[in-house]
C-alpha cells in the first residue's frame, strides 16, 4: 500500500464499504462522543469521518490530537447508519473505522483556527497565511482564481491568440505610477526596473510581427496604501492585436469575458448586449465612466427648465459660463422620507443639500408634485421635468447643479444609492458596456494641456485634428465597464511616430523627451510598423467580481498587506552591507 | 470589406481564385521581372505573392517600396501559370493582383535585413529585435516555446495540478545565488527580493493544504555573465505535491516531459525507459550526474588490473588511499590514430595524456593488444581488462587515473568525445535518466561540511542517519538528465522541524540563523505540515533541446545581452535624483 494513502478525503462512497483503505489529511476536528472518538480528516478534494471506539488500537493515539495535525490512518470503511448519512458530502455515507494511526506532521497551539467561521484580524491572518488557506471560503477562492486564469487561457489560445511572455527586469515604462527599481549590481548605479505593464513590449511584439499576443502579466506599480489594490503587483490579461480597429479588439476579447462570467459566474444572468457608450454621454447619464447598468437609472440635463425660473438658486447658476442642472429620476421614490434620506447622503458627501420634487396622490385624487422647488418652479415647469424625464405619481427626481465636473462624481454616487435604495439595480447579474471616445487631453489644475489617459492612442482623425483644439480629440480609447467597476482598458495604438511625437507636443513633451522615455518603441515605429490595438482586463477585480468578494487580499495567495509588507516572509527587510557594497548604494539616515 | 484584410497572408488557395481580396503585411521582398513588380508579402501567418504590372494603378506606389514597409493591398487572386506554382507554400497556387496600395507602416533602411540567412552581429540583432524576430528561425522559436508552455500547462492540469502565482516582490530566499534587490520606498531602507525560485512558497502551498501545485515560475538570479544562462531571470516549470514519495513524483512528471517531446521533438524518439540511476554510479559509469545516454558507453573500474603491475604509474598511484583507475572503453576505436586523436584530446582538458590499449588482428590472424600500456601490463593482465569489458579486435580502452573527484569530469568529456567521435552517439533521440540518492552534504575546500544541494531534501534515513558521517548521508534529491543536461531537479522536502534544524546544524548553520533565513517556512511547518516534494523543470533548457539551439537568446522574445543589458529598451538606466531620494539611497562613487 502507499505510504500516505490509498484514496484522498474526496473519494469515497457507499461503494467502498468493507475496504480497508489509507487516508492521509489535516485534523479538522475531533469530537468525543463518550467513549468513541470522531475525527473529521480533511484535505483538499474533501473530509471524512474516521472514528476509533476504546478497543481500537488507534484509539489512544487520536485521543491526544490537536486540531490541524496531519495524519496518516489505516482503516475499514463502514456504511453509516441511515440515520447518520449526510447527503451534503460526498463522503457522508460512510464513516472509517482506524485500526492504525500516524502523527506525521504535528501541530503546535493555533493562533488562527481552521474549523468555524470566527473572524480574525487580518493583520494575523496574514502572518498566518498558510493555516488562512486552509479555510473553506479562501480555499475556494484562490483555486476559482485558478481556474478562471486557465479558462482565460483556453480562451484565448481558442480566439487565436499565443501567450508570450515579456521581460520582467526591465527598463522603466512609465504609465503614471511609479516604477520599482532593481539595482544592478553589474552596472553599478544604474537601475532596472519591473514593468508597470507590458505595454511597449508587446507594441514591440505587432512590430515583430507576431499577430495576436497575449499574456497573464503580472505589473507592479509603487502604489500608495489603498484599500482595493495591491500595493506592490497585480496581474492582468494583457493583449494586443495587428491590422485590427476598435471593433475588432471587441469583437475578439467579448466572448472571452462573456463565456468566463457565465463559466464562474455562479449562474448570475450575463447581458450579452454590450452597448458602446461615449465617454461624454457615460459621464451625462451615469455620472462616472464605469457605470453601473444594472441600476436603470439616466440622468438627464434639465437646465431649461430652471433658467430664469422661479428657483432662483439654479437660475443665478445657470448665467455663469459651464453650468448646468442635472436630473436624476427615481421611480417609486416618491416620498418625503426618501427625499430626505437622499438629502442626508448628499449631506454626507459635502453639498449642501440635494433639491428634489417627488410626485403624490393629492386629496382630491389628482397626481400633485411636491417640495419646495416644484412650489418654486410653478406647476408648468415643474410637469415640463416630469413629462421629459416620463416620471408619475409616486416617483421624485432630484436636481445638482454647477460644473459637470464638479458635481458628476457625486450624481454618480447618488444615481448608485438610489438605484440601491429603491431596489431598482438588480444585484444578481452582471451588465457590461463599451466605454469609448475617451478624450485625449484634459486641462490640468495649472491649465496645461495633458493627456487625460493612454498616450499611446491613437487620436480620432488622425495627424489632421491634431492641428485643431486638444481639448476636443477624442482618442480610440475604451474601457469596458461591468456592474460599476472598469475591468479593462484599451486602444488603437498610435504607431506613426509623426503623429506621436505632435500628440506628445502637444502635451508638453518635447521630441528629444519622447525619444528618452520610449525610445525602443519610437525606434521600432520606423521600420514597419503594423496598426494595431489591444487592451488589458484586471485579473484581480474579475476574480472579485465573480467570487462577490470586496477585498483584494481574498482572491491572492500571498497579499502583501496595505503597507506592502509580507508578514509571513518577512519583506520587506534589511539588507547585509555586502549586498550594499555589491551594488554600490548607500541607505541615507532618515531626514 | 475590412480597413486592413479580409485575408492573412497565409490564406489564398486556388479555391480563391476570382474573388478580389485585402491583404495587410509587410514588404518581404521587391523583385522586377522587366516592367512586373512582385512583392512577396508576409504577415504571422504567411506569405502571398502580389504582382503589378504597368497598368496597375498600383504600379507607381509598389515600384517605391522599401522591404519591410508594411503595405495594404487591394486586389484579385489569379491561378498561377502550371509552371509557376509553387508547391512548398500553402498560397503557392495563387498570385494576387494588385489594385491598390496603402502603406500603413513606412521602414527606414534596414540596420539588419529580414528577408535572407545572413548571419548578423548579436549586438545588432539585440538592439533592433524586433526586426529579428521577423526572422523565420527565431520566429518559429518564439511560437515553439508558447506552444511548448501552453503544452506543459495543459498536461499538468490533467495531471490534476492547478497552478498558483507566487509573489514576486517578496523576501530573500536563498538559493545559492545572489538576490535581485527592490529598494522599498514606502520603508526606505529595507529592501524586497525577487524570488531565486517559488522554493519556500510551494512548500507553504502544501502546508496550506492545497496538494499539487504547479506554476511556470519565473525566477530571478543576479549571475556572472555565462554564455548559456539568462543573467537575470528564467522561468521553470515548478511543482510540488503533498502525502508523496520519490517514484511518486517520478509517476507525476514522467508523462509531461515524454509527452512534450513527444509533441514537438520533431520526431525524434523519446526512450520511454527512463531508469534510475543512483549518483555515484552516475559518476562511475558516466563521469556525470547529467550524463548522456544516447552514448552507450559505460565507464568501470579497473584498478585491480593495474595493482602491483608492471605499469608503473597506475600502480604507484593506487598506494596512495582514494585512487582509482577508470577504463573508458571505446568500441570500435582500435587504431593508433584514433588513440593518438583521444590523448590529443586529453592533453587539450589539461591532462599529461590518456593511457590506451586497442586490439588490432595481428600478423598471424589472431588478436592483439598494442600501446605501451598493454606491453608493460602483459598479456595476462590485459586480457583480463578486455574481458572485463567485453572488448574485441577493432576496439580501443582507455584509462584514466588518480582521485575520482579530481578526473571524473575530464573522464566524463572524453567519454562523450569518444562516443561521438566514433559515431557511438545516437543523435537524433531523447533518452531520460533519474540520478537519485545525491549527497545531502559534501566536503568544502576548506575541510568544513556543506550542504552538497538543496538544503530543504529530507535526509534518507531521517533524523538517525544525521547522527552518523554527515558524508554518507544521501539525499531523497534526484536530477533528471536528458541527453547531457540536467532538465529537473527536485526532492522529497524535509517538512519535519527538528530533523531541518540538524541538517542545518550539521552544515554549521545555528538554529537561530534558519530561523533568520527560513522563518516563515519553519514557522509553518509547525502547525501540521504535510509530507511533500516536487521539482522544478528549465523551461529554457526544454526549449533550446526541441528547438535544437544552443543559444538561450534563440529562445526568448526579448532577451538580455550576456552583461544583463536590455540594448533595445536601454536598461538599466540612470535614476533620477526624485527616485533616489524617494527610496532614500545614494550611489556610491566608483572606488
Amino acid at each position: 500500500m502507499h505510504a500516505y494513502r490509498s484514496h484522498t478525503c474526496g473519494d469515497l462512497t457507499a461503494a467502498h464499504a468493507g475496504e480497508t483503505v489509507r487516508l492521509s489529511g489535516w485534523v479538522h476536528r475531533v469530537r468525543d462522543h463518550g467513549g468513541v472518538l470522531f475525527v473529521d480528516l480533511r484535505d483538499h478534494y474533501g473530509m471524512t469521518q474516521v472514528l476509533a471506539d476504546s478497543d481500537s488500537p488507534a484509539f489512544a493515539a487520536m485521543d491526544r490530537l490537536r486540531a490541524e495535525t496531519v495524519i496518516r490512518i489505516d482503516g475499514r470503511v463502514k456504511l453509516r447508519d441511515a440515520s447518520l448519512v449526510n447527503p451534503k458530502l460526498p463522503t457522508g455515507a460512510i464513516e472509517v473505522y482506524a485500526t492504525d494511526l500516524e502523527v506525521l506532521g504535528p501541530a503546535d497551539e493555533l493562533p488562527l483556527p481552521v474549523f468555524g467561521d470566527q473572524e480574525y484580524p487580518e493583520e494575523t491572518r496574514l502572518a498566518y497565511r498558510f493555516l488562512d488557506l486552509r479555510r473553506e471560503s479562501l480555499h475556494n477562492n484562490i483555486m476559482l482564481r485558478s481556474k478562471v486564469i486557465r479558462s482565460i487561457r483556453n480562451r484565448m489560445w481558442d480566439g487565436g491568440f499565443t501567450e508570450f511572455q515579456t521581460p520582467i527586469i526591465t527598463a522603466s515604462s512609465p504609465e503614471g505610477a511609479r516604477d520599482f527599481l532593481v539595482p544592478s549590481r553589474l552596472h553599478p548605479g544604474k537601475f532596472y526596473a519591473l514593468p508597470q505593464a507590458p505595454q511597449q513590449f508587446k507594441q514591440l511584439i505587432m512590430v515583430a510581427g507576431f499577430d495576436r499576443y497575449f499574456q497573464i502579466a503580472p505589473c507592479f506599480r509603487d502604489e500608495d496604501p489603498r484599500a482595493d489594490r495591491s500595493p506592490t503587483d497585480f496581474y492582468q490579461l494583457d493583449l494586443e492585436m495587428s491590422f485590427v480597429d476598435q471593433e475588432d479588439v471587441f469583437a475578439a476579447i467579448q466572448p472571452v469575458i462573456q463565456g468566463l462570467f457565465e463559466e464562474f459566474g455562479g449562474g448570475r444572468p450575463v447581458d450579452p448586449n454590450w452597448p458602446r457608450i461615449p465617454y461624454a454621454e457615460s459621464l451625462l447619464k451615469y455620472g462616472s465612466d464605469k457605470p453601473d447598468l444594472r441600476n436603470p437609472i439616466e440622468m438627464q440635463v434639465v437646465s431649461d427648465h430652471f433658467r430664469g425660473s422661479g428657483f432662483g438658486i439654479f437660475a443665478k447658476l445657470l448665467e455663469q459660463e459651464g453650468t448646468e442642472i442635472r436630473a436624476i429620476p427615481a421611480p417609486t421614490g416618491g416620498s418625503r422620507k426618501f427625499a430626505d434620506r437622499m438629502n442626508a447622503f448628499a449631506q454626507r458627501e459635502g453639498l449642501p443639500g440635494m433639491g428634489y420634487i417627488f410626485w403624490r396622490k393629492a386629496e382630491d385624487g389628482s397626481t400633485e408634485a411636491a417640495g419646495p422647488i416644484a412650489k418654486a418652479l410653478g406647476p408648468e415647469k415643474t410637469e415640463a421635468i416630469r413629462a421629459q424625464l416620463g416620471l408619475g405619481e409616486g416617483d421624485a427626481v432630484f436636481f445638482l447643479g454647477g460644473r459637470p465636473e464638479q458635481f458628476e462624481a457625486v450624481a454618480g454616487r447618488a444615481r448608485n444609492e438610489i438605484g440601491r435604495e429603491l431596489g431598482l439595480t438588480q444585484e444578481n447579474q452582471f451588465k457590461f458596456a463599451w466605454i469609448v471616445d475617451f478624450p485625449m487631453y484634459e486641462k490640468t489644475d495649472d491649465g496645461k494641456i495633458d493627456f487625460s489617459h493612454n498616450p499611446f492612442s491613437m487620436p480620432q482623425g488622425g495627424l489632421d485634428a491634431l492641428n485643431g483644439d486638444p481639448l476636443q480629440v477624442k482618442g480610440y480609447q475604451y474601457d469596458l465597464a461591468c456592474n460599476g467597476y472598469e475591468l479593462i482598458s484599451g486602444a488603437i495604438r498610435n504607431h506613426k511616430p509623426e503623429i506621436m511625437f505632435k500628440a506628445f507636443e502637444l502635451a508638453g513633451y518635447p521630441a528629444s523627451e519622447v525619444e528618452k522615455r520610449f525610445g525602443g518603441m519610437v525606434k521600432a515605429f520606423r521600420y514597419g510598423a503594423p496598426p494595431h490595438g489591444g487592451c488589458a482586463a484586471g485579473i484581480d477585480r474579475i476574480v472579485m467580481l465573480l467570487a462577490d468578494e470586496a477585498n483584494i487580499r481574498q482572491v491572492i495567495m500571498f497579499p502583501m498587506n496595505q503597507r506592502a509588507e509580507d508578514l509571513m516572509m518577512g519583506a520587506p527587510s534589511e539588507p547585509t552591507n555586502e549586498q550594499l557594497r555589491e551594488l554600490r548604494l548607500r541607505v541615507l539616515p532618515k531626514e
